[in-house]
């Protein structure tokens, strides 16, 4: 197989560009990926001459711009025109580069993905989504975030998208899919979900009903479904949370375990409970566009090009065609 | 002062009557409180003539009839004129007690509750709320469910309770009041919180924006406003995660610390997590009606009679009438 060529916004976050070349380099290290770093070529070749990167499969595009958290994305797209991230996409629309990785800005990396990519059919608006938390590592919660007034119909949208990442991404045959509701039984809900429980069970998904908060972190479904207020504020408060419970922990374990082992608890804590550090794909646009958090460091930004070369392998974006075509006449 | 009397419902929730009567003798035994046990006379007396309660002031009127789980309450106020919960209810209207503490169906509850003493003006159903997670201990959370579908109106209405809520339970002057949202700016929300924001910001309460879903376990407000079918869903999704929280801590330290030390912590964990389990009052409705979970033992109704107490005591249904009529004519 010929490897996945990503490219890499060098510019985002808050680390750039140093641990987003070292996390690159890590990434191309490894088996059947080729980078490309997009930013000022100045500042990227110094940091490359950092590491000795001989044989190692990673080029360099020249970028002179950078679009910052507070820019409006809208305006930025025109009066950046050669912002990394935007050059980054470019490269995925001409087919020079199979996906785009970044952990800058998320609002400008959505509106230059629907800009430059394309929608897909069907699609209103694209859909962040993933793991709420690794308690339940073979459930994906959608949506979390772009999608904060919902239709019934943008339910379902998720749902199949949320299908798709569950057995793509995750590798799940058949994923069942649940509405996120106030109660278990048929019936239980506020208007919205009321009414997406009907266009469900009219659909070819594999639908089991309602599940309710405390279903989450013991993975009741594989793909749960939400508005994206509502999975925005999940997602934070399950990371708010985890903090306050590594604090407690800690307090609680002080003096009676070694410092190294209580480090040990305590980290496993925060990753379980900040599942959404690695990187997602955004769905629904005619692309692979992985974005990741702005406070990665190396290790989570190789391991945003990993999910990006999975996205690539699995061809996700051609069965999120496939299905959202499939659910056009559905409901 | 004179004692505070408490009707409780002896036929509620999984360990009726056994753990309600000797919950109910231990509040009795307190000071200030009188209670009166609602239910089948002869079964309450069997209960009762286990323990020594001379001078304890403990009462019985008899019931004869209970609302389960899974009748209609509206249909069960009917049925089942003689159930204990509208007995109880009863005797708070006629005078007769100033409060009633119930931990049976929380559905028939509020029905019976609303049907019987009416609502507060202003209130179109009565609200549940209180600490999310002892986490917060000085914040609360509105509306926790009874509320799925709101207007911004509802939201306002939320807060003010909230507020009067934070004064009179946990004591705190002037409590800031914050939206639960999708991030913090003005501006960000779904339509109802956006439309929220400005009645907020013209109204006399003490609003200081948005708060996000990990502001939450750290009390970045004493009042924190959502609609019930978010806050159903975060107060249960804290719980789930509590508890996976708990099995992942106690995997972790086995082995490595006592059985009895990794107890206290895990169920110090557990508690922090599962704050609503003591009882809290409906808000909305015109007398003091608290609601405990049906799996509470004696213990957890001892707290939601005290809590009943300190409802009655800090005059919390008149001072919620004040404040309701405030707000009527601001938004």
């Amino acid at each position: 197989m010929r490897p996945v060529r990503v490219a890499v916004d060098a510019m985002g976050g808050d680390y750039a560009p140093q641990e987003i070349v070292k996390g690159a380099i890590r990434a191309a290290g490894s088996d059947g990926i080729e980078i490309t770093l997009v930013g000022p070529e100045d500042a990227i070749h110094r940091e490359l001459e950092k590491y000795d990167i001989a044989g190692v499969p990673i080029h360099v595009v020249n970028a002179s711009e950078v679009i910052q958290e507070g820019d409006s994305p809208v305006a930025a797209m025109r009066e950046k025109p050669d912002a990394s991230i935007l050059v980054a996409i470019r490269l995925v629309k001409r087919g020079e580069a199979d996906a785009v990785v970044s952990i800058g800005y998320t609002g400008a990396v959505m509106v230059a993905a629907i800009e430059i990519l394309g929608k897909l059919e069907g699609v209103k608006r694209p859909s962040a989504g993933g793991l709420l938390c690794r308690f339940a590592p073979r459930s994906v919660l959608f949506d979390m975030g772009p999608n904060a007034d919902c239709k019934p119909r943008d339910l379902l949208n998720f749902a199949v998208i949320g299908s798709v990442a569950a057995r793509r991404i995750l590798g799940i045959d058949n994923p069942t899919v649940a509405l996120l509701s106030n109660g278990s039984e048929e019936g239980k809900g506020n208007l919205l979900v009321k009414k997406a429980y009907q266009l469900f069970k009219q659909s070819h998904l594999n639908f089991i009903g309602n599940i309710e908060g405390n279903d989450i972190p013991f993975g009741r479904a594989n793909v749960i479904v939400c508005d994206g207020f509502t999975g925005n504020i999940l997602l934070k408060f399950c990371e708010g949370l985890g903090e306050a419970v590594v604090e407690r922990v800690k307090t609680a374990l002080d003096k009676r375990l070694p410092e190294e082992e209580i480090e040990i608890v305590a980290s496993s804590l925060f990753a379980w409970t900040h599942a959404a550090e690695e990187g997602a794909p955004i769905y629904g646009v005619d692309g692979v566009v992985v974005i990741g958090h702005g406070r990665s460091h190396a290790p989570q930004l190789a391991s945003a090009i990993q999910m990006a070369k999975l996205a690539v392998e699995s061809n996700l974006v051609e069965e999120l065609k496939l299905e959202l075509g499939k659910v056009k006449t559905e409901g």
